[in-house]
């Protein structure tokens, strides 16, 4: 709160002392008088900014071509959504050709477009196609009316000083500040709204309001319709982000969020600058972005947990933007060059420019990025779990493309959080392998409910058994209530990546099961005498109660072989189940685990995987492919298996190998079986936990953890059949 | 026959004039004397040819390290049998290195391993793992074994100078001998085989016998056991392939038949050189390179017809070498250095080292490989019919990228073909779009029936519905049986590409169902009004009695949606039938059509794709995914869709639209629903047919085709319904 009000008073400051810049030069927003002349002279001299530019000159060529279309909105993703999408994306091109080329046909074509907006939006009515809580007029949602504002404010300053007075007349009092108000007052919960929706309605009131010299816009953007500082943009900036710049919703919507902050960022630098945006939180914006790369796999796809698309790379848009942002106004970091250099292309802005300079000037040999092994504290202060990333690449191997585990222990995330605390995912060779199912849902496309989320999201991909995790007695999370998972989270245990041959995350959840306590434990191994890095994890559950228990892994590849004696349904197929899921999942094969160890294998590329897992009499394999109860084929034909153990206090003891190399085309095979043979655990209480792993040639890996309160410092010495085990700390390695 | 003697009497002069070559100066098989020279006088300075030699000495390098390990044999894809194929990978580098460095220790490490394997040899019997008509005594078939002596004779070949007398006695007389006596007396059956099994037996006999001096071996070789002629290396050059360079197995097996056919000609034109190899049949082996290089996907994937995997690639190590050989012999054709930068290594022989100085020497703009629309003949007098495949680009596309449709209409392709006449695959953006399964096998994986064929290749990959062609009565083609389909083939109608806008390909089939004709005419249209090429395809039956017909079409990517009023099996799910593959299949949903066109759209990576398809009251849609009747999970998990009618006489008319485009990264969609609106046959008859493709805004194709015996002059005057069609010749399109 104290932070609060210095903010409020900087931005009172701020305000006063800039009451002229409202009515400054244009352009005003993204641009200011002089970045245009630095771009004017730059032209045809740096590859990524002219591609960047030719872009917009093909969109806008082709846009001149042809008559104006401004229809009647109809649809959520059919021909009027994308037209409108359209629409605003030519104008703002447009509107910076115009300033870059000085081109009157430019201005021509915008103006005749915002008049034929003026005429149409005072027509509207709420959108026929319009669902949720917050229809819009010229979209089904306001969500696309705001990224529509955000480019058209851009358009209208661009071409402002162009335009007759009467011409500004009617496309401010018909169309801008009827849509502001719409956004202040109609749907001002969506406004003052801490999610991304509503930093996208902040940042296109702040936006129309620059552009209209309307400076309580401004504020209402800034601080909440009520100017209070309860809401608005920098309220968002506090509440959306944990202190490490993860944003709460997740990757994909981190990705998304991540353009609206660093629109308006931009705009207040130029606006605004003693608010310093870039600089508050301790610079949580630079960090933000930090953070959404370290969230890509090796080919910079989003990491996609909760509901997520898993087409984004860091190559989107919004990326960009910020990358560009970024290096050219916060050190530039030779690092971020070579994501640069991956993405290969540059946003259209001055920071672009800048970017596009510096790649042209330094060699191909710049630093690679650090992706690292990282953990991201959840929640606005950090205390609520969090997200730990391990990265392990085999000798010789390239650090982006190795082993990268992401473990999930943090918040639901809000609306499109999914029920999957203690879930992981594992990346390899680039490709996800056990991976999360992400959202149901194919986003822009009419013929799947207007490319919105799909019934199955919530019925599967938002289920606990979508995720490589536990599920008990066959229910999700929290029962599957929003409210419940919501109001949670899970809690960090430990992190330790100091040694890059052991690397350890741990977390607890205790309030996903009521009466089930969850511990779980994930190692990265990295050890020469095997060709990759391998994973081991220890799921500890702890309950008064006899519970079944289903370990949950979604496996990318083709099933090899296991040793489990399976019954198998090759004739006719049913359902695993009724609910939370399980409706989804056809049961393909199921059966006992013979002797203790389960082991199940499947290659994936070029590479083997098998897992092998502790396994006792009561231990039951359950293989399973998605599919049933999908009436539109609205789900991917994905497999999973399900290793299925009845109990009250148990331990998943679990090895998942990466082995041996398979090349097609030159015909050559090596290491298809596993070295690892067995994972026994020798000690398991609330005090700590110790798990052998053993491998072919009498190699062994015994694991030392702590089980209770994490410390660095506790001495720790158990007996277990006449050995002594001794370790400092959270987590030792012995090996033999 | 005239041919065959005179090839023989060349062979004899050849013979007598080269006696003294069989002990000729050493190396005397793939490398020359003077090429060792000249590549110890590269060393160093080209780069792809050193990457290509540094994988040699990094595979002796890891042998040197390590004790001489000759194993007893005991499996067919575990580890002795990979042992084995790695100790001659290692004797082979090893010789050549040898030869290029002068290293002693290279000389002892080859011997080692020749004494220990003449140490072992003579012990073996029968592969204790051997299956089928030809096992071996190293490995489980022959083939190996013969792999195994082409490398090792090379190996001999490259140290023998440096061996002592009594060394060279062990390793004749207890190794390499009495391993060309097996094959040439125990398993003459496969020596005079017309089959890639064949080739290969006669190549390892060949080379064995140029090592050994002994030109009856080679004679045996290259004419026959019998040396008569009727069989061997020339009999098989006439017989397995086309004259158009078609290997008569496919363009799986024509990548790996082509690397004993290079092999032993190379060895031909140092050894033999009358005989000019290269030049038989109006040089057939250089004319089979290029039709593997037409055979290949825009990936440089083979496409996958009769027994193939999908992995193989213009990558492989066979055609690395052929095709430095044809640069390097056989007019340094440019397009080929397009070809070989993509495949971005060279092999390690001379002319890969020929073909690496090119590389270094000219610059990236070479030009493109013509990758073109082409048909070859089938059969080895190019009567048996053929293989069409037509490629279209978009407007601004890359050609090779572009639509490619492979339509077979040619032999059965011997043990390793499939019930597939008159079926096509399609691929797009790269990709695979309505597939051919290829085959059921995992390559060199030990857990899946020791990487054989798997039972379901019989069950599934070769019947008739694994295909995109009609099932009639839900039976395979001459019912599944192998010898009538062996003896039998389709018929080429037309081969029509003259014009790049329309391009057309049409066979018969009148044998494969009894009493049933069945005319396919496949086009390809490319008009820029539209987004993409497109294709139509129509599918004529004729019979006397009223059958089942099914239009199977197998495609990848995600169902959106279809017009089929359609009950879905949600809750329980069973196989569409129980036999000739049907008993694979899951049936998921079934339904009528309506009212008079099926449409189906599904989206496969950027693209969307609509199959519009003529139909009557009695059609049905069915659609299916593989994996039932599959205890051992073999199967990949695909989908396809059955439109079955009843009827005698019909005719399934059909298009394949790509359309729009689909960007989840930037959030872009245009085009999902598809242009063409609906398939009219106007007019079928024996003598023509007319079919009318209409798309929205009343663009319309009409296809006027012969349907009668193919001529390319004949007019055609046909009236229906007030409309008056005329054309001259097989195939003509108007466009509205």
């Amino acid at each position: 709160m104290q932070r609060l009000l210095s903010l409020l008073l900087a931005l009172s400051c701020a305000v006063s002392s800039l009451l002229a810049a409202a009515s400054a030069s244009r352009p005003g927003l993204l641009w200011s008088p002089e970045e245009i002349a630095e771009a004017r002279a730059s032209l045809g001299k740096e590859p990524l900014f002219d591609a960047a530019l030719q872009e917009a000159r093909d969109l806008v060529a082709k846009a001149l071509s042809q008559p104006i279309d401004v229809p009647k909105p109809l649809d959520a993703a059919g021909y009027t959504h994308e037209r409108h999408k359209l629409n605003y994306r030519e104008m703002q091109a447009a509107g910076l050709l115009f300033k870059l080329t000085g081109d009157p046909r430019l201005v021509a074509f915008v103006r005749s477009q915002l008049l034929a907006y003026a005429e149409l939006y005072p027509t509207l009515g709420k959108h026929p196609a319009g669902t949720g809580h917050s229809p819009g007029r010229i979209f089904w949602q306001t969500l696309n009316e705001c990224v529509w504002l955000v480019n058209v404010s851009q358009a209208y300053d661009f071409v402002h000083d162009d335009l007759s007075q009467a011409d500004r007349e009617l496309i401010e009092t018909r169309l801008l500040r009827p849509l502001c108000r719409f956004f202040v007052e109609d749907r001002v919960r969506e406004l003052d709204r801490m999610h991304n929706h509503g930093t996208w309605t902040v940042t296109a009131v702040a936006l129309a309001g620059f552009a209209l010299g309307d400076d309580t816009l401004v504020d209402q953007a800034l601080l909440g319709s009520k100017r209070d500082g309860k809401a608005g943009f920098l309220r968002q900036l506090d509440a959306l982000y944990s202190p490490d710049g993860l944003y709460s919703e997740g990757a994909y919507y981190g990705r998304y969020a991540i353009l609206p902050f660093y629109l308006l960022g931009r705009v207040l630098e130029h606006r605004r600058p003693a608010l310093k945006v870039f600089a508050l939180r301790d610079g949580l914006l630079p960090k933000a972005l930090h953070t959404q790369l370290q969230l890509t796999d090796a080919n910079g796809a989003f990491l996609p947990f909760n509901d997520a698309l898993k087409e984004k790379s860091h190559r989107s848009p919004e990326i960009l933007l910020a990358l560009a942002e970024v290096y050219a106004h916060h050190g530039q970091d030779a690092a971020l060059l070579d994501v640069a250099r991956r993405q290969g292309a540059v946003a259209l802005t001055p920071a672009g420019l800048r970017l596009a300079r510096a790649l042209s000037a330094t060699a191909a040999a710049t630093p690679a990025y650090p992706y690292s092994s990282i953990e991201y504290r959840d929640g606005r202060d950090g205390s609520s779990g969090g997200l730990g990333l391990l990265r392990a690449a085999a000798p010789g191997g390239e650090p982006r493309s190795g082993l990268l585990l992401c473990m999930k222990y943090g918040v639901h995330g809000m609306e499109h959080g999914h029920y999957d605390k203690l879930s992981f995912q594992l990346h390899d060779q680039g490709r996800e392998l056990l991976p999360d199912y992400g959202s149901a849902r194919f986003l822009n496309i009419d013929q799947k409910t207007g490319g919105r989320y799909l019934p199955e999201n919530k019925s599967w991909a938002m289920q606990t058994v979508a995720h490589n995790t536990v599920v008990v007695d066959q229910r999700s999370q929290f029962g599957g209530k929003y409210d419940a998972s919501e109001a949670s989270h899970a809690e960090r245990h430990f992190f330790q990546v100091s040694d890059p041959s052991f690397q350890v995350v741990s977390a607890r959840e205790d309030k996903a099961y009521a009466g089930v306590s969850m511990l779980r434990t994930m190692a990265v191994i990295n050890d020469p005498r095997l060709s990759s890095p391998f994973v081991v994890d220890l799921y500890r559950l702890r309950s008064a109660e006899s519970h079944t228990y289903d370990y949950a892994l979604s496996y990318s590849g083709q099933f090899l072989a296991t040793n489990a004696t399976l019954q198998k349904h090759t004739t006719q197929r049913s359902p695993l189940g009724t609910a939370h899921g399980y409706q989804h999942l056809w049961l393909e094969a199921e059966g006992p685990v013979a002797p203790d160890q389960l082991q199940f294998t499947w290659i994936n590329g070029k590479r083997f995987y098998t897992v092998t897992s502790a396994a006792g009499a009561d231990s039951r394999l359950l293989m399973h492919s998605l599919g049933a109860n999908d009436p539109n084929f609205n789900l991917r034909r994905e497999a999973g298996l399900l290793h299925r153990r009845q109990g009250s206090n148990l331990c998943f003891a679990t090895v998942i190998e990466p082995h041996g190399v398979w090349d097609g085309n030159k015909e050559f095979c090596q290491g298809n079986t596993p070295s690892i043979t067995r994972v026994d655990v020798l000690h398991s209480d609330d005090t700590s936990t110790i798990v052998r792993v053993t491998a072919t040639g009498g190699r062994s890996w015994t694991l030392l953890l702590n089980a209770g309160p994490a410390s660095d410092t506790a001495s720790h010495k158990v007996q277990v059949a006449g050995e002594t085990f001794e370790w400092v700390g959270n987590a030792a390695l012995q090996s033999r």
